[in-house]
């Protein structure tokens, strides 16, 4: 909720409305403008509040803003959020990419795989150690045994890793293994997890609901900022339409939009976004033209056998290469910078 | 998957075929019919044995059923499941009706409530302890402390009583103090809920994802029967569509749906499926009318002030205590019954 | 828009803001109340306009109300809309229920369901003449041969008839030959069809568009109503959504919130609401339990042979009339009267 | 449908199934491959015939293709379409622009516009002169006099001009005017439009229906193209999904699946897409990035004040021309060309 205080409220009357704000367990946020002055209350305010708020000295307005949210919003946080890990930056102008497969399936997969991604110009090896899968007689994934594993593959390549978590219990592990923790698509308003991602001391990547609003996701967000983990990154990872073409649609405005409200660091997901590799290709170089901070893209040596039947959204190595390298040329021409090794050429 | 044996495959075949799919770690049921023979695979199976199986002598067809849930299926357990609890049954003849507040908020409010919910017929006391907010400064519940002050008022009103589980860690607790814990719209998918759901002894009512197809539904069930816990409902709480007058599209098309696919009960639940008050009425009577088992309703006894702010969707008690009054009139012209206490007069 | 006056503002004041309404070519509606005098404008209100109101004498507020249509709105028609054709009213107490085959195939076959329709009770025989196909090489409906035949099908059985029309040049031969004019989900927009319509001198029945919202309906009926034709039903028909087991998903809270906003007849068509005959039966119930003035229903005598293919959503005769003999004892439930002839009698 | 030979299947069991084919009044196209034969149906396809066919020698199998299009199917024609009109080469390497208002409100409004869309680098001028208006009492356009103005800015402004046709009874008078006619999002399925068209001898953009499937927009292109009309582009305008905060939802993926699908041009139009203003800038990007062949996009220059209230998603004519020049930087990195006149040089 805002209150707005008129034109040349004395000071008096804005400490009166912080005051009871404050007697209330909320915390005031007071913005003075060249005229008005903004007092920002976060906290669940009882309607009760609000009108008695509403009948004080000074108070133009108090409007009931649909953003819930105040720490992840650019209203309070003008400046870009750029999160820091080992030399990597995202959210600022260099592109990240992340690869690698959608699950960890033994060490000399994810080892081959590491190498690939690395030689090819990415930043971050992506494997799901824990899988949610939507039937429980479906492959689970190997667990913290594929934790291990792709942590030592990141190590040996020189890449970041990341990693889904799915329940609070394994949050801890997760974290002591990986180097930015995912929140899937099914878990975005899994709200024990999420408080629990708020003191994990690591980099999160929370992806949209797959039917979620852009209200609720920076809701979520805000779960985990709230409890005092700053580095969040959003992804769009495609919403669930009529259209059963694509495994979802990809919402690419969310990235322009989620960039305007929030100062959090937008990634897309065209692998989950579209469910057909020949889509990944020219839903990522959209991604990027329509301004995304990074990418998030399935790559298999072995698409077809992959164990967890996703393979079908995965590119082949050769794929993922040559779409960096395309990704190089194109990231200048949007005001962002990326580069791929030169040992990369297609010769 | 589902192997099909032709006419007259003589048993030694059928035997070979059930080898099979065991030395693979599944499980085969094999149902004779007057001609064909059919053997059911439970478990996740790899498309190399598919290929082996649709090989083998006496084999008609190999079918890759859609349905990926067995246990929560019509097919493999054709009768209605009725689930008794101190003498309520549900998903036999009777209507069941749970009614109650969004939250419990104090002792006095759960057990004023609790009376008037008895007093007009209903079996079930429904109040939320632990409450999924969408955003984290909301009012989160009163927790355990709820969830007594709920499990006395059900004890001195004779009610049964349901409540949401949001983590696997309350599981206990909530089975501990009420008779049929509930997972709500947000964590359909939460299989590390759903899994530990599945050993609590206590009967479940899974509400939908709001945008969770009917096959994903089941499956979300499939995960707590194949847990070992057999007493499932499942309950139509609305779905997100385009249309925003209503807080979601109620789907009744589903109560038939879920009932020809699976023999579990189906609850709808009109107050979240509208999110408007005076839609609550007629939407009752219409999943009445479309053959649902019973209904939980949201009941107030000042809306106006709930903590929740889902004040908006809770009727007043008189209203309720008329619509159970209608329903009386209703379940008969669909061949169910229903009865309210002669003592709720209207005079 | 809405301009509200304060209480007790003098009649001077509330005849000069009509003066400025009317001199902008707009119709002003004034309704007296007991303290504040409310004035509708319909038509497009420019932004000045509204400006230069807000600052009249008198004028307490000016409201954009969301409701672009008017003679659609209850607000200024309170009480229901019956509409009368030979004897039968819809929108009244009676339940009123059209059934009959997807598209007129041949002259027996219109005579036979029509004689199959009148023995079960139905007062309307539907049929079309005229197909709507989603590609150009599919049957596309006998035309104006068939609106004879199924003119003199409902002559001879004594039945009203309805047909779809499709574009503003077949309204004419359409009004000519059936006694109701349907317009298709895929033509609720076809502005100029609705134009057309305003001026038919037949009553029609407007089918809610498969993606639109009850705002964009009642737009839609306003169009016609706005030609000069009071006598519009409004037909919930299903919507599109992510479910794809249902053809459709059947929005029946569509029909309390339309009869809220609107005073016009709701009916709803679990035929095309389903697109399964199975589901035809219970979503039937449910609509007339959800308060529907009517209902459309497909019914053909040999749908797996049907020429539309939408044979799998029509009821087999014996269907029909069980279900016609089922409403009979559901409609005084929810206090509708229906009666089916007693030559009916199932043995 | 689609007819599969068998290897090796000799001549003659090819002729005698295409001459069943024939003799029931269908086109048969016959594809040679290297070892099977396949022979394609134009038409609809009786149950009966598949089943005769499925019967006879050399058939291997009969696939009833969800792709009930043929004419718009890229299976039947290769190459991609490029539409030559006066110069301009729409569906070939080059980008298209096509920019202008929502409306013609003045013929100095057209004028002003068309000079600066002309000078930014655009190749066509858009504007409406029939508007189709969700209520009644909107701003119906200018209507042919709207047209007038249109082609007379055009021509003194060396630009081509598309405008919308509602009816089929003003294509005539559309195409007499315009260069390209275009069809709108609600009259995608209009069926009886869309057969005029088929014979109009104007090119035609046909807007996506906001809630239609691929197959459905397919579908519709190919009552135009059977008409005997090859100058289809397809439009991908944004679909209606659960998001509100964006007016629809622009389907980028729409872009590289209809060019895959099909051999027609892809036209993105980011302003309806998003419906605002600050979005079409990433959007347009994004558009081109995913593969688009040219864009349509709506500049006012006073778009505060435009009249049919859609300014909000107007681009001022500063933003439209610094987004063709940063279009021009764009194209080279995603292999098109695009080139803005030297004079548009910012300083």
């Amino acid at each position: 909720m805002i209150v707005i205080a008129g034109v040349q409220t004395p000071e008096e009357h804005i400490q009166a409305i912080v005051e009871v704000i404050e007697k209330e367990g909320l915390q005031a946020h007071v913005s003075r403008g060249s005229d008005r002055t903004i007092i920002g209350l976060i906290g669940s305010v009882e309607p009760k509040l609000a009108e008695h708020l509403r009948q004080m000295k000074g108070v133009e307005n108090v409007v009931k803003i649909s953003k819930s949210y105040k720490l992840a919003s650019r209203d309070f946080h003008p400046e870009n959020t750029v999160i820091s890990i080992k030399g990597v930056n995202i959210g600022g102008g260099e592109l990240v990419v992340m690869g690698g497969p959608c699950a960890v399936e033994s060490a000399a997969q994810i080892d081959e795989i590491a190498g690939l991604v690395k030689a090819a110009g990415a930043q971050v090896l992506r494997g799901g150690a824990f899988k949610p899968r939507t039937g429980p007689y479906s492959f689970q994934g190997t667990g913290v045994e594929g934790l291990i594993m792709m942590a030592e593959a990141g190590q040996k390549h020189d890449l970041l890793t990341i990693t889904e978590v799915m329940t609070p219990e394994y949050v801890d592990i997760c974290a002591e293994y990986a180097d930015i923790l995912q929140v899937g698509t099914r878990n975005m308003q899994n709200f024990d997890l999420l408080r629990k991602l708020g003191t994990c001391g690591k980099p999160v990547l929370l992806k949209r609901g797959f039917s979620s609003t852009y209200d609720e996701f920076l809701n979520a967000a805000e779960y985990i900022l709230a409890g005092g983990n700053p580095n969040v990154m959003l992804c769009e990872r495609g919403i669930r339409t009529f259209e059963t073409y694509t495994r979802n649609t990809l919402d690419l405005s969310a990235i322009p939009v989620l960039q305007q409200l929030s100062h959090l660091p937008v990634i897309s997901d065209p692998s989950h976004g579209t469910g057909r590799r020949e889509l990944v290709v020219p839903m990522t170089k959209a991604s990027v033209a329509a301004g995304a901070d990074g990418l998030i893209i399935e790559m298999h040596t072995d698409p077809d056998n992959s164990m967890t039947g996703d393979g079908v959204q995965s590119l082949f190595p050769d794929q993922f290469a040559d779409l960096l390298k395309d990704l190089e040329l194109l990231a200048p021409a949007i005001g962002k910078t990326f580069h791929t090794p030169s040992a990369v050429s297609k010769n």
